[in-house]
């Protein structure tokens, strides 16, 4: 096989797609987009996609969450065996990346116009897709449309999910991409998805891809601390009892368990305080009441269990110490998600013939792979993230590293579709 | 003097002003309003002061910044003598209690009533006022009518300030308050404010009121701490640069210079950090800024400089230790304003002629006396607060409680309008 990716041609796709919902930045470093599902930019994204999937032969399907599939099925291949499936997303968060998630999008579009440029006969069809509102920045749930997909979730309670006064349903009948019918990942044959790395391991090591082992388990935890809120003249520091001050220790406790935990076990974990809301927040106010967002991840199911522990042990000593009272619930958490043995031994052999470096290694984040292999063979696949940011306008990656990593997706997806078994 | 103060009078104006604003709670311990200067609210609480002061035959006049004021001038009086005037504020923090302000205007119009009830017989005239936007909730800046009418702001300033999409100008005009000329404090003979105390001095003591000595300097501090927003899951715990955890030190430092200071060389000092605000502000994403605002007071300059030093010391040390960047600013900063030793003496010497106890102490909390002692004498007297509660629903003094710091009040205003020096 002798698969030419397109730079120039992907670039141009992901350039494009990035018009949506664009931010402007007078620091040429940052190229940030706001691309909220159910928004103009989404719908024009959405748009721009099929279009793309139809000028290269595509039948595109939409399901009923607003899944988009595009399907590839050539002479050769038998229209009744099961597909091989490429994608990710086009949402973003606010002030998001370029890179994250169109790029796993338009680089398996490209990999299906190098297996035609190349003349490749595959034996089975090969699909494009983008899920529905994997950040869930807009409707709460993340990973929605291949959760209802995957079952995961119900049709009925992700249509049903509210943002921005109104619907999912609502918001995709809006823009026309509420469709029919469910795309069905477990009638798949594989899925590959390919995305930006979001650390710095292939930088550091200067990869031309990773290959994941496993996508770490995630756990969102919610912590209310209530202490009295009162006058910040007339109260003596001996006489409060201050929900920020008692918060503040939670999250440098969060900090230290996490840390504690990479040291000594698992260097993968990691435990983050990302949102803290103070009452009534008011420069002159004790505060009174503070709600803190736990994220904590890791490959091994124990290390996340050990960090969760402290930080409840954590709000048991406040109360004890500072007479706050607290309340603590652990309301989302999935086990890491081990990725297909056979995906990652055909990527590692896509990038070996390709004269590409591949590089093994975990997924911190959560992608629709992760649903997905509930249901069929997975693999993620990462291309190298600039210093690592991402959800941030000065995420970036480079466009012959996209191409780069593209290729071996190419490979990857060619070796299975080719493969009649 | 024999100045019988009516209890059930005043009582009943301070539940019929409570009315305004009114938040309802299941808990019959929660007394709360929500009195925004310029809401109807607002208006209606002004509307009802105003009938009230003429019922009790007293001249009303509205001035540029609405600040009212209720003049009563008894034929016994000169009118061209400089006026003895006491009152406080109408308006409320969001969900505030029914005591801070209110109880000071409608105790000196209860004493008015009282001295008139009497038959006193003032050599001067007797002012009741009421302070726009005390609180600063709506438009930012607290004690705002009374540092228009002291000069320490213009006018000018004052109505350019935004608040809920429109100036207090515009407000005022909206709501029919901003009336003519200036309420102007510098041509009083004296001012006394009544307030309830929001510590728990009084209460601890037994005792009937409060004279205070002293109201504490305030500085208002703004800290922000710059790290790197990134992806919760895909960034090790080494490689962050989490401005919360930054911040949750900050806090932690403010509050240990603090109880420093309050252990080593003045009891009354105090270190809050009141406001903070995060962002992104979403569970999964590493935070990357986050403003904190800091209230700094005491009785002593020294102190306060104490523990701002140490405020930005810590910073510094953030900034070493963390990699984050910092910015600190010190923008509201109104040195200690000791109170009048001749307006102190009269309302011990009041106290006393009633049979109740009056003890000295300090002011944590600014005031709008603090403005007029700027430009004539003034004196600022406390009834106690039950757990020293306020800025908050369960905010409470007893009525009985009321009525006996409102006849020291009343005893302090007679014994300066009857002296026509």
């Amino acid at each position: 096989m002798d698969l030419q990716v397109d730079a120039d041609r992907l670039r141009a796709d992901l350039e494009a797609n990035a018009a949506f919902g664009r931010v402007e930045y007078d620091d040429p470093e940052k190229r940030g987009r706001t691309n909220r599902t159910g928004s103009d930019a989404n719908e024009a994204a959405r748009d721009r996609l099929v279009d793309r999937l139809e000028d290269a032969g595509l039948d595109v399907a939409v399901d009923e969450v607003g899944n988009v599939l595009g399907t590839w099925t050539p002479d050769s291949a038998d229209p009744a065996a099961a597909p091989v499936v490429s994608g990710s997303h086009l949402d973003s968060v606010p002030e998001g990346g370029i890179f994250d998630g169109p790029l796993g999008v338009y680089a398996a579009l490209e990999a299906v116009r190098a297996m035609q440029d190349a003349g490749l006969e595959p034996a089975r069809p090969v699909g494009v897709v983008s899920f529905t509102e994997e950040e869930g920045t807009t409707f709460g749930d993340g990973l929605l449309g291949s959760s209802v997909a995957t079952g995961e979730t119900t049709l009925e309670d992700a249509l049903a999910l509210e943002g921005d006064g109104e619907t999912l349903g609502e918001a995709l009948d809006r823009i026309g991409y509420r469709g029919d019918g469910a795309v069905d990942p477990s009638a798949w044959a594989a899925f590959y998805e390919l995305h930006i790395e979001q650390d710095t391991v292939l930088e550091d090591a200067g990869a031309d891809a990773g290959v994941v082992t496993t996508i770490t388990g995630i756990t969102h935890c919610e912590a209310v601390i209530e202490g009295e809120a009162n006058h910040a003249g007339a109260t003596a520091m001996g006489d409060r009892t201050d929900a920020l001050a008692a918060a503040s220790e939670f999250v440098l406790d969060v900090e230290a368990a996490a840390n504690a935990v990479v040291d000594e076990s698992s260097a993968s974990a990691v435990g983050t305080v990302g949102s803290l809301s103070v009452s009534p927040n008011a420069t002159n106010v004790v505060p009174g009441r503070v709600e803190a967002g736990v994220d904590v991840r890791d490959v091994e199911a124990e290390s996340m269990d050990e960090i969760v522990a402290a930080a409840r042990e954590s709000l048991s000593r406040l109360e004890r110490e500072r007479g706050v009272d607290t309340a603590f619930e652990r309301p989302f958490d999935v086990a890491p998600t081990p990725m297909s043995e056979r995906l990652r031994e055909a990527a590692h052999a896509a990038a070996t013939d390709a004269g590409l470096t591949a590089l093994d290694l975990h997924s911190g984040a959560a992608h629709d792979a992760m649903r997905v292999a509930r249901v069929t063979d997975a693999s993620l696949l990462f291309a190298p993230s600039r210093d690592g940011i991402s959800h941030n306008p000065r995420e970036w990656t480079d466009w012959a590293e996209c191409a780069a990593a593209t290729e071996v997706l190419a490979g990857a997806l060619a070796r299975i579709a080719v493969d009649a078994k």
